[in-house]
């Protein structure tokens, strides 16, 4: 059976370098900016726009994307990436094992047996570090900016899931990578796949 | 400098079975019952009382408690026992390395830079399978009691401290003791310290 891990993670946490660097170490693939372009395949849009509106709601409450851009029928287009991105993600899983990086792969394969589902955080301040030394955004107040990030995320996770974002009963574990380096979590998570 | 490892657990999530094992092979103390004793004796109070109420509220609710049980001057017993606790928790970790199981020490010890903060989950089944059996608890709809017992340890950190009780977010490391069992997760937490 495949074995999968899902990866999910605070904005600037380093979750997708050591998804990276875990899939390497266990010879398997990581699907993160490559999950999005099959997703952009299969829906036409822009992987830029599947980005956004595939693990961030627009604004930092899903009440409000909840109610946002829905037609007659009360479908919206992020609706449909979630179902899209859903699919691909189940596809995935039953062809081989990998690692997941975020799209909330842990809830969509909730039933599936084998999947270590992993949360990294990290402090604020090795975040703002990321952000502003690995990623080069500039988004004026960073710190603001990580705040909505993470509402926009924790916001999408509750319009379509039911799991609580960030809350450690939903995860197998959960490892702060600014206290252990990525590293040490990669060396761990790998010992425990 | 003393290292510190606090452990928050879910109730019945085997975190104290962890506390005890990983202080055993890490040749430190593990403060748990021996904890209750230091306070029972400084405040009078019996220690069932000191267990009850050092970590609990008498509700599930926390502004119930906030609201409960003050004299004139705006204390409660409960607050008594708050500060005796953090006094003796303050004192331990001065003293020694060592493990503390639950009483908030995570919060108490927040300022202190060697301090791994660990909090255990297990699922309902595996909760309600050690409460039963293990503890040998008789509570009648044991479900229930598993929810009012988390419940009441919420909002007793929500209480006293400023952090989000089983927030990932406020750990250093989270594991799920009934995917990982017992000595692996006393495994991975003796290879962090």
């Amino acid at each position: 059976m495949n074995r999968i891990i899902s990866i999910s993670r605070e904005y600037g946490s380093a979750g997708r370098t050591i998804g990276q660097k875990l899939a390497e170490k266990l010879g398997i693939n990581c699907y993160d900016s490559s999950l999005l372009d099959k997703i952009a395949e299969k829906t036409g849009f822009d992987k830029k726009y599947i980005k956004e509106n595939g693990e961030y709601t627009s604004s930092g409450s899903w009440m409000l994307s909840a109610l946002a851009g829905r037609d007659y029928n009360g479908h919206s287009i992020q609706d449909e990436i979630w179902n899209v991105q859903r699919e691909t993600i189940i596809e995935i899983a039953e062809k081989e094992s990998c690692v997941i990086v975020g799209r909330n792969a842990d809830y969509v394969l909730k039933d599936k047996q084998d999947v270590l589902r992993v949360f990294i955080t990290a402090s604020s301040k090795a975040r703002l570090n990321r952000v502003i030394n690995e990623y080069h955004e500039d988004h004026g107040d960073a710190a603001k900016y990580l705040r909505m990030m993470d509402k926009r995320r924790r916001a999408y996770c509750q319009l379509y899931t039911d799991i609580h974002w960030g809350d450690a009963k939903y995860y197998d574990i959960c490892m702060d990578s600014s206290v252990f380096g990525v590293d040490k979590c990669v060396e761990v998570l790998a010992s425990l796949y």
